[in-house]
């Protein structure tokens, strides 16, 4: 999806809704501006902040049009209108997912959310049935998978060029907790270790779960068990800042993956790597427009966005030529384009683009929450392997 | 300007127009972009082809509510309108700056317009007194000097963290033109090497004058006079293709400057480096979020845009934390919401923000078009020494 | 110890024996340079195959005076001249290492053993003993603690700049047995992967102990317990050739250990980490020249080899100026030089160098062999944490 | 020539002298490890000093059997031995090579000599016509092109996988002359800054003939002409410490060379770029195992040394596998190994390797010079264009 075709045959722009994310809110900032930068939305109702005043007049300082004083009064007020809202972003604490989007799928409305999906697998699994039940598309914000080069590795595993998986290695290492900021009021630690509002995972849930599904949709294979070793390491702490697991997947693939967030030197550092029994490849989101890959027994390639040989799917995610980097607002940005795609061809009647249903949806996040729990149980019980499925329901 | 504080405290988006940069002119949906990102614009008027018909029917497509014929059109129309544009965007190829420019600027439309800024200096001159006169706003999207690691090395050497300036390496190289393919019809090409429509310069008008700029903003030194060797290695072509260019600026400074568009693996390769007497630095646009700065006898540090050690110039235009890439359209967005808040400071009748001043204005023009032709006369005269101030007119 | 103080006070070269590493064994050829580089030895006898007769051409067409049949003959031979060597290099398959490095012992020849010690645990005991015994020194050849940088790092987290260790990550990557190499008759794979030649650790005992070593050397912390998953993915092949061990050390910290030999596109990509409570550093060794430091909160900076603020124990491994690069040779040569010091200061009744003791002894290869057993009986019991003193004795 | 294949078929050493290079001289010591290290010589005698008591001590401190009080002394002698040296090193500033070499030249002796080959053109084809007459062999230690992938990108440029070549960007930065060191007492400032001793240039006999020879060695092509900018920046300076150079090659071919040793920041920088019609390919000095190459329209590949796809140039010089580093001293044995390769062949009364005769000879020595005299001609004339052939002689 080139920036040269950046029209839709919609002949209006998408209506959004935003809950969470006010002035502030650092997460809410850059959704408002994935979901402009492709001109797919009209951010048109808000209810920006738990608190009712600020959320009126936070809504109203963005130039929001439909201000309200909290979700429930807005899912309600919209599911009225004729002109309500096409979706809802939800860009709350994790606590809130649950109760938001339950409003909002009740009131017919698609729904964007922030990940992990929920706090508690009950609620996912409730989720999950009630988006099957109405057929309203759900989508993650799984953003590293927004970016091409994610998709263009995937789009070569699943085509074979490494042969069956062997090994993957993904990590997910910052810095930014390495001492407790969280006790000198830091608003973005705050919550997150904050395990009523984060959920049982501390750097488990918050990046963990991106690790999780970035080599999950990358291969496509199933992860059947883990062992872990969760730790937390800043004294006073209430959640883990550290994460070391082992997974076995389909296919006998086996993986390490490590999430950190006491890492010194490491800003927001997500790297996968690959190995199949053909070739293997490697990525890192600090330079996301790059993917080196390497068949046995020849010379490294490195294959740049826009560049040669790239295939479809990255190019779908594609806006300007390679040498001019994108960066994480386009990858956050192909979240939402790729889910306008998919409301604007259900509008419309039509199949959506395929490639935009690379977008996770409410069952990827069914299964962070299960990789949470089985993490957590593992390391409970001595680093036993621990089966996704049996991990706490 | 972090995201967070993404609120202008104008009333409304700034009402922006177009010319030039219809559906698939790669430039023109890279500046919409740049404009909606920071949300400081809406563009509302456009005349979007030299062919009226495609030009009404772009602006249909693209939701753009006021479609004009032609920029002739436009100009009037907006002069009498009570909700007239704030600003113009000219997007055309070279040739049309001077005429779209003039017409806006007649009418009291603040301009931002795209490199170089004409194809003779006559014109240059002209729109540099028209600018002086009317004191309108008038912003160049020399987009490189929108990335926060090209202002941090500006505000770097201009607080004299590297001392006295000695040497200065800039280069500027691609591949795309390494073969003929304007012969084959590719539009972006097509008009880039015809004189008629770039001008004088090809390779020399197209991004050698980028690095030419990128050059001074950093250093803040002004140059006196080039040697250069000019290049067409591409049979049939009509302009250069490869540019070597030695420098010698004020205090003493000297520089090499490479342009070249056949250098076959450089996708979009500008590269600076600067030595002082105290400490040198380097930067690459590839990646852009970095800098590497050695103090004489120190261990060379990496500054990371977002993080530690970034100065107020930088961090203005840093929207999120490091390790979160910012690329090409954040640079470019930069450019605009400078432009944006020196509009909106005039409207509201206060200075704007200092560093809004940084963008390139109509001066920084004259002296591309001067550059541009003292290159060449240089090289036509065996490559001496030529002043840029002698140079044709 | 710069190239310029080449000089030992010594009158003479050591001299050195060589048993195994005939030509067409890659690591013998490594050996003869890495003790011929800083010209503080003379080869003047060996065995170098376990064939006699080739023993004795391989060593006459290397110009090595004294040719043996075998090393039996070589201890009992050289224990009885007045010139007799000064110390043997093992360069054998593993499961010779210990009845050669007994016998020489045994004639009060000091040893330079390649790694793993031994192939049981039983034997490296022995052998430890017999060195605290006899007061003969005993250098294990774990090369990559012979690069400068790797010292640095050693003494950088020893001098507490990283304050207290709590994540350590070290990988040790290599492609070549990808696919079932020696079944197609590859020497060097050939006893690699035949556990009577190998012992019981295939990659693990070839690379594996590498990484443990690389990883217990720079922090100075004991390794308490391992949970792991040994794999051997390629079918046929009859030890493992991937392994993941999750570490935990003295004092807390924790780690993760990758080897791998079956990974496509890494070529001999051993990697260290380690992150404390104020600082993180990288190393690589494909890199060897360079080790990134951040402490938290400040910008990375780049220690360079020979460069700027390293310390006495990297610049006593140092030889030229920084950005001429040194390389596998000197790192392995440092060993040896190390090893020589130790050996001329006994000559000389004088302490060496304090930076000299830092090559491996007799009790880092017993740690060594204890380790690949803990990983072993870790794997076969279901990953369960397993104390190194407790693996099998 | 692998290590395996370490074995020359001489039954001894090749005899080597040493002229220059005491104890203290870096780069004494350097040629001593650089001629050991593939173990084709025997360091038998010396005249290490200019001051002849020290020139003895010296060789009696290096264990070098014929210790010489000065190179008169030692040419007359060696000349009368039957075992005489076969070769000898020259490794004193640039004003002694030439008298010397001729003395060991007449002596019948094959001569191993530092570059710059002389300080004056006249000497320089002096020392030309005495090889050519003699037929005696003459290496030149242009260290760089020892190094395997330089060769690399060699076989590949004359093999045409680049096409005709349009343009070369090479530049050797370093930053150790920043300041007025000499002034200071520093040994290796003092007399590379002294026109008596180092020739009429400093950086540019220093370091920009070195990336002169990488130019014309890897593309094969003659430089026709140059324009120059030469300064001197640190006050006090005799010689310059920054040139600048564009440079016209045969085939049109067009180049831009940088030398300097004022830039912070740059320790051993020396870079080499070449761009044809088909290919491009890239190298540095700094990470000298790694080439990257890119053929127009397809991906960069990186060529490893030892690694995939490497031509016989390469392998020649390659002693261990892709992935244990090779560095500075490897490249400079390489120079020593050919030259070792070429006397061995003679003696033998067989073809040499044609892969040794790679190393650089007499004439490159006076193309080199001729080099030094056009930039600074050049320079003089206001950077007007000098042909090679008419600089000063």
């Amino acid at each position: 999806m080139a920036v040269g075709s950046e029209v839709s045959k919609l002949d209006r722009r998408l209506r959004l809704g935003m809950v969470g994310g006010g002035p502030g809110a650092f997460i809410g900032a850059v959704h408002r501006v994935a979901a402009r930068l492709d001109d797919r939305y009209e951010l048109v109702a808000a209810a920006l902040s738990s608190d009712s005043e600020k959320s009126i007049s936070a809504a109203r300082e963005l130039h929001i049009p439909r201000a309200y004083k909290d979700f429930s009064e807005m899912a309600a007020a919209e599911a009225e209108r004729p002109d309500r809202i096409d979706a809802v972003a939800i860009v709350t604490p994790n606590h809130m997912h649950y109760p938001v989007a339950k409003a909002f799928l009740a009131a017919g409305i698609h729904v964007i959310c922030d990940k992990p999906l929920t706090t508690t697998i009950e609620h996912a699994l409730e989720l999950s049935e009630i988006v099957e039940r109405t057929g309203l598309i759900f989508g993650l914000t799984h953003t590293y998978v927004g970016y091409p080069m994610v998709r263009q590795a995937r789009e070569m595993v699943l085509g074979g060029e490494l042969g069956p998986i062997r090994m993957i290695q993904v990590e997910y290492a910052q810095d930014w907790l390495t001492t407790n900021v969280e006790a000198s009021g830091m608003k973005q630690a705050d919550w997150r270790t904050d395990p009523a509002r984060s959920g049982p995972g501390g750097c488990l849930g918050d990046i963990g779960t991106h690790a999780f599904h970035l080599a999950c949709f990358t291969t496509g294979l199933t992860c059947l068990s883990v062992a872990s070793d969760v730790s937390t390491f800043v004294p006073g702490r209430r959640v883990d800042d550290n994460v070391q697991v082992m997974m076995r997947f389909s296919g006998g693939a086996k993986a390490n993956l490590w999430a950190s967030q006491i890492a010194p030197g490491n800003e927001n550092n997500l790297r996968l790597r690959i190995y199949g029994e053909k070739a293997g490849l490697s990525w890192a989101q600090e330079d996301p427009n790059h993917l080196t890959f390497t068949t046995l027994g020849q010379q490294p390639r490195l294959i740049s966005r826009g560049g040669s040989g790239t295939g479809g799917a990255a190019n779908w995610a594609t806006r300007i030529p390679s040498g001019h980097p994108e960066g994480y607002f386009e990858a956050f940005a192909q979240i939402y384009t790729d889910i306008a795609e998919q409301i604007t061809a259900r509008i419309e009647g039509r199949a959506p683009n395929p490639y935009s249903l690379l977008v996770p949806g409410v069952d990827d996040g069914v299964y962070g929450v299960r990789f949470i729990n089985a993490v957590l149980d593992s390391s409970r019980r001595g680093s036993a392997w621990t089966p996704l499925h049996a991990a706490k329901l």
